[in-house]
């Protein structure tokens, strides 16, 4: 027998009931798989790497990972709630594989090879998503960039034609642009408009990067100062971003981020989210740059606190 | 943990290798769902008795399934691989039970309020079939009928559509019409001409009834004659049909008929079904025409044999 | 103050989990509108017997009546749910009635200039409602006629674009055409099948006429000999086909009939449709064929029943 | 290396001059193919009699037919130019064998479950046959039917979507219906008649039967009678109707009839048209409806005939 | 008799699962001519220089290669698996020399009138590659210029429209721009990261140029210094770029540069490309800019490497 689908999970379909049932249930498809299916939370395995930085500096330490077809095994066999790719990647397995793991189709990538500023390119299409059996799209913005609101309509376009296919739109809001400090594009303040920039585009679910506890904006400063939200801690932090999405009426997840050197430094940002009301991870370069079992043992563990 | 797609699963879906992973995906979908997952075998509850018979004739006998959500609560409850109706009563449940059944949209359905031949009438559509989140559509055909081409065209132009989009075609196909005899419509060569007919349009579900032991066809009756298939038994004729639908490459499923008067006489059929190499049943008035607790007893029954 | 939104409504809503905002903002609109606002009941003024019968014919009787004005006060100040017409008589006064009662436009109608069998011609379209600030569309159907699949899949094409902008779908469906008896029309089991497809066919609110104490079709009688469903009162009938119409699941209300000679006559009607659970009743040649202030009275005297 | 393509092919594809590069290549790619590679004859192996006769009268006397990787493996094992089949059977293998023969779809096709006058069914498109990788759509109209009108406008549409797509279009003329006596389909000028017809309708390949010694129309006899062709032997009336059909500028091939008791008869036939000027053969039945060693044995003895 | 498709063919096939039966084909077709027919090895023709630099700059060499059949002629009779070149060069040829060479209609094409950034201007369609008889549609993509995105979200929308006719997408990816350094464009990071952003844009043949020692990207610099990746020799490179472009699953071929003054330099590439499993070659200028008889005899020795 199939799993029920749980309480928990019809109560974060409520969120969403302007969707269709299309989308509704791509939705639940992405929540009832894997691991961690049935919790409300999700881990998802997106390896759009190879296009963003580059082949070997994506999977140079790890040569097993040039090989498309690993990457649906690692994110099958890990029991991930679904796996990210661009066209190509998902081309290369998405019939061998079939039904086998919920898949997005990243539509826009941004590559590595100009000093320009960084603007995606439209790489994959609704069409293309339904095409290949996909749960939903993915789409990055880069808020703070000029190209800023050509991304937005972008995204704006692609999510109304998203929806009547019943499909998700999973938005992944990154900060960036010359307009923004470094420092700025993970301030605590930056990360929570981030979100709920995506949250308004009308996105089901929202990636951004862990804040650190900073405040970039000067007119954003001036209330942080006289609240005083609980920001020291990473959990805090993670909150306060949950809570500027809609009051976690919206799917946040959080990126891994960098490579990191130490496992532990991972499973404790993940403990951080947990506790902070985040809804899961977006987990890339920490579990495939490493070899399959290792990787796959790291992504079991953190599923493991989530559940 | 979700269930791991089967052998025999991925078995099934390399006869369909001509589709896209989207129908692939969608395929494998209700293979991996309910009390049947994985098993290759499917039982498919089908409510469209109250367009075809009328409301009162269809759930007189059990008024509660006059609401719409009875039949979503039968076919989760009971693990059937999918939930087939017309569009009022798929909308009608579609949002409150996103994820919990794979779903067909009926696209054509035959109302009894005339005495005209019968002909089916368009009453949905492809892209509603993704607006509500369905995994495939279904469409009945009534070769030997006089308007059989207008129906082989309207599935056709509605496979190539449903097939752009990733979805499965499910095809009920009933010999019926004026230039057949009553008794033709059951006999073995009519079931197995009609079935085939089904694979040929490109379906990749077919339903048809189960066979009696009877030749209509003067033409076909001289090669039954010369090569004496056996047909004494159900089992046999099933696998007769099995065998006339590519050989078993395209998924052949069987209706339950007629309400009958004992459980056992249902279980014998579908033991029938298993023994004979069908891929499962469609079993909607038998299940429904009683209380929810002996219909759910029924289809559990029914599955299990099918285990 | 506008009035709050009651549960009732919100109930009655829920039942229509598949739409999106725009389509439920609509019903809602219709149901929190006039004399009978918040109630879950609602009486509509509907104008298209010009176009049906011939303006004299219809209007000779009441010359007032002739003026489109007319009718747009008459449903106003009596407070109608809403007023439904063909497009010439809704674009004599929407601008000027802007906003002050629900407008439903009448796509099809069939003029009675012909001996022909009944079959209406398309006479507006969504793009059309739209433009007149509809809440949404009508069309009428007329199951048993040689034309019925043809206007089930116009309908079905409406459908799938009104719900798309967020239109409520009223149908009226009308067993008709040479296929069925005059007496089969009104018969009990014809009434509910007639009611049950235009419910398939994804229609919000679905009028049909109320259903006399006969059973017209010899498969259906023989459940109704088995089951004998309460049927003698006219209340009983009308609980049949609240029942036949997806257990109450969708709004189902009835017509007022032709001309009655007392007003008496006309109440007990209502008070039938009230007590077997019917949402209420569409109102048209007993209001508008007698004086303003007669016509207004009766229809506040029937708004007081539903209360 | 491949095969260079011959000064006689070449020839061929001169008659063709006004069709585009598209068309040009795909009925080279035909005439490059096989055993018969670079002659200018072909055989093609059509398998439609499943959709025309029924599955078990037409696999019955050799199940290992029944299984649609047969006919692929019997085409490309024998070396056959082309195998022509409707979309079900060339879905079930087009994937798995891409490449390894040339593909035709079959567009439209008839059952024979009624009793109605022949009439096709469209069961496939233009687009399926170029997402299947066919090199030409099939086509068979019914002179002298009474819906010979419509299916000359069907095929006139998708010849010229066809054309404009660079496929080659393939036609089965043949002459059927209430108007025409059973011995008059075969007769000498209505076969020549049917074949012109193709022709001028823009058919690049044209499949007729073979002709017998007879003269159905009597404003055709009186020609026949004063120019007196020869028309005695097979070989003369082949290649009456090769001219018959722009003077052999098209590819004119001829059926090998219903299943024939002695190889020999079969041969003898394939040496009438060879000599009369032919381009070559359908071979069905006698192919398929026999072990598969001989099935294939006997196709490559037409072969070498035709060499 | 035609060649069988070898399993080596099969194999690389089946890295193409997610696409059409017709893609299929027409992949297969391509690999299945020539001199290298079977191998899994490919040579291609492509002659855009013309409009890329300049009819005379291109062929005032070679006067003869003015001629657009001199092409046709030379990808024929020295066995290439096709020829590429822009609408002009093709429809010169395409009738006369139907079905002897797979063809691959370049798509875009920069001219250098200007002194502007180059950019690709788009030349052809996918229903032109279809009216001339294409296997595929081949394109340019410059990864680092300004106008990346613009050309990316081209090449997207092309590849979705020719998978859907069966269409091979055939990309030259060179990395240029004003910000990418001269040195760049050919750096074995650079020209890894082509290659794989042409993969993940879906296409099925990628074209780069063949790499040098060098890596250009600070970033990436890092990982090869880590990894310590073997670069020293053009074998190990071509390993390198292969491995990058997943891992060998997608066909990845390496032009031959700039004119070489000695044919031994071209051939000692061609075994480097052949060592390091790289699947061919696109041979211009070093074909087409010397004498008919040599350029073919150098494509031979080529081929001959490569069998």
């Amino acid at each position: 027998m199939t799993l029920a689908v749980t309480e928990r999970v019809k109560q974060i379909l409520s969120y969403y009931s302007s969707d269709n049932p299309g989308t509704l249930t791509n939705l639940a498809r992405l929540m009832m798989h894997g691991r961690l299916a049935g919790t409300g939370r999700m881990v998802i395995l997106p390896v759009d790497q190879g296009f963003e930085h580059g082949p070997y500096r994506s999977f140079g330490m790890n040569p097993d990972a040039m090989d498309p077809e690993y990457h649906f095994r690692l994110a099958i066999e890990s029991g991930c709630a679904a796996y990210a790719a661009p066209l190509g990647f998902l081309e290369a397995g998405a019939a061998k594989f079939a039904g086998q793991v919920p898949l997005i189709l990243k539509l826009n990538n941004s590559d590595s090879l100009s000093k320009l500023e960084p603007c995606s390119a439209l790489t994959g299409s609704v069409k293309e998503a339904l095409r290949l059996g996909c749960v939903g799209i993915g789409f990055t913005i880069y808020p703070g960039s000029s190209s800023r609101n050509e991304m937005y309509r972008q995204l704006r376009d692609l999510t109304e034609e998203a929806k009547a296919a019943g499909l998700v739109v999973v938005t992944w809001s990154y900060p960036r642009g010359t307009n923004l400090s470094k420092e700025g594009e993970t301030s605590l303040d930056v990360a929570a408009y981030a979100a709920h920039i995506a949250a308004q585009l009308g996105s089901h679910i929202i990636k951004v990067k862990l804040p650190k506890d900073r405040i970039e904006q000067a007119e954003a400063q001036k209330v942080y100062d006289a609240q005083k939200p609980a920001r020291a801690t990473l959990t805090e932090r993670v909150r306060h971003v949950v809570n500027c999405t809609f009051n976690g009426r919206r799917i946040i997840i959080f990126s891994g981020g960098e490579t990191k050197d130490s496992d532990e430094a991972v499973l404790e940002d993940i403990r951080a989210i947990r506790d902070g009301g985040g809804y899961g991870s977006i987990i890339g370069r920490n579990s495939f740059q490493r070899p399959f079992a290792q990787g796959k043992k790291l992504l079991e563990d953190i599923m493991d606190i989530y559940k």
